[in-house]
């Protein structure tokens, strides 16, 4: 037999930040209306009941967030963006759609975006290998340590990191299928709205990214805000 | 607590077929030059060395073929779609391009198309809510299990149904990024080959879509053949 050639685990990270040891709770609850930061460069999964709206504010405007969701007690039934495609009949998402599982369960709804709606959901999240195919040196924060991490946090372990839902990412595809890396079109105070059709365990990473340009023409990474509205009743 | 909403497992088949019982041998190794037969509507699996070529072989020439890959030993690492479309700019592939896994190796290169190169790495493979939702009664045979069914006839379990590359399927996307399921453009007796970067297991699935025109305007599921090349020395 031939020797195993990787020892990949989806769980195992190739570093660590301040994501690991600062989750909004120990279940990832938060009390509607309060609002939390993920700081520049690390990640934070929330909680949301059926019908809770997330809001996520872009404060300095020109910040992606990888975003992430599992159906609550089945981490292997996750957000997944082939099933949305194949769903939706489109490679763009925006205000109005609805996004699956890999079970094909609506799952997110866009309840409302005051951005122009350039958003991805083509590219895999950022991690450690992209970092150093870059030319990185050493460790580098990354959107898939950020999803493990966040889910770790509050005390569950991931089956596999997921292909994100890339919130406020710039990726325009053109006629011949090629596409490029640019800065974000939301402005400082952009807010983006998701209504959770199950109950389920969001993650949110603030894209580390500063080798292109994803998080802006200064590639300067920038912290987000979220708070949870639940409906009365 | 809300209790989960979901029992769903990567391992678990919504159904079975004749994928289960007919493993090309126990561990998936094929002698080189071998010809074998993936029935219509069924998977298979089959072990290739690092240099080794894989030939699939349309004889029917509409067959749509779902095709995955896993290295060696290592079930998380995978052929991913969203990290093979990050490395190459692009949401189509052809010939001379190398796939990549969800940790950024090459695994897979296209070193022969003799079809017009028009195949998909957009879509999810078709699963049990997909003919649900289509509006077939009962079950129908699917990718998704087609691929669990292939790993678990040589003894391994998948743990996750990754997004697949689509050989031959036909899904042009417009310049508004909208896209359609239409018949392919192979033609009978078409082949590719594709060179294994690492040793890996490739899952094959005879697409049994039958309710789109992914497999040709008539819809009919054709079987394909597949064999390996092994290089001298």
């Amino acid at each position: 037999m031939t020797e195993p050639q990787s020892a990949y685990t989806p769980q195992h990270c190739d570093g660590y930040n301040g994501t690991r040891g600062n989750p909004v709770s120990s279940n990832g609850r938060l009390p509607p209306g309060q609002r939390s930061t993920i700081p520049a460069r690390e990640g934070r999964a929330v909680h949301l009941n059926k019908g809770d709206r997330l809001f996520i504010l872009n404060e300095k405007g020109h910040q992606v967030c990888d975003f992430f969701a599992l159906v609550h007690g089945c981490p292997a039934e996750m957000l997944s963006m082939e099933h949305t495609r194949t769903a939706l009949g489109r490679v763009y998402v925006g205000e109005g759609d609805t996004l699956v599982t890999n079970r094909r369960r609506p799952l997110i709804e866009i309840v409302e975006d005051t951005s122009p709606g350039v958003h991805d959901i083509l590219i895999a999240c950022c991690d450690q290998p992209r970092y150093a195919q870059l030319g990185h040196e050493g460790y580098h924060d990354n959107c898939a340590d950020n999803f493990r991490m966040a889910l770790q946090a509050i005390g569950v372990e991931p089956v596999h990191v997921p292909s994100p839902f890339n919130i406020w990412m710039n990726i325009p595809v053109a006629g011949d299928g090629t596409f490029q890396w640019t800065a974000p079109t939301s402005q400082a105070g952009d807010h983006i709205a998701l209504e959770a059709k199950e109950t389920c365990l969001c993650v949110m990473s603030a894209c580390p990214q500063d080798m292109t340009p994803v998080n802006g023409n200064d590639t300067q990474p920038a912290h987000l805000i979220f708070w949870i509205e639940r409906p009365a009743g």
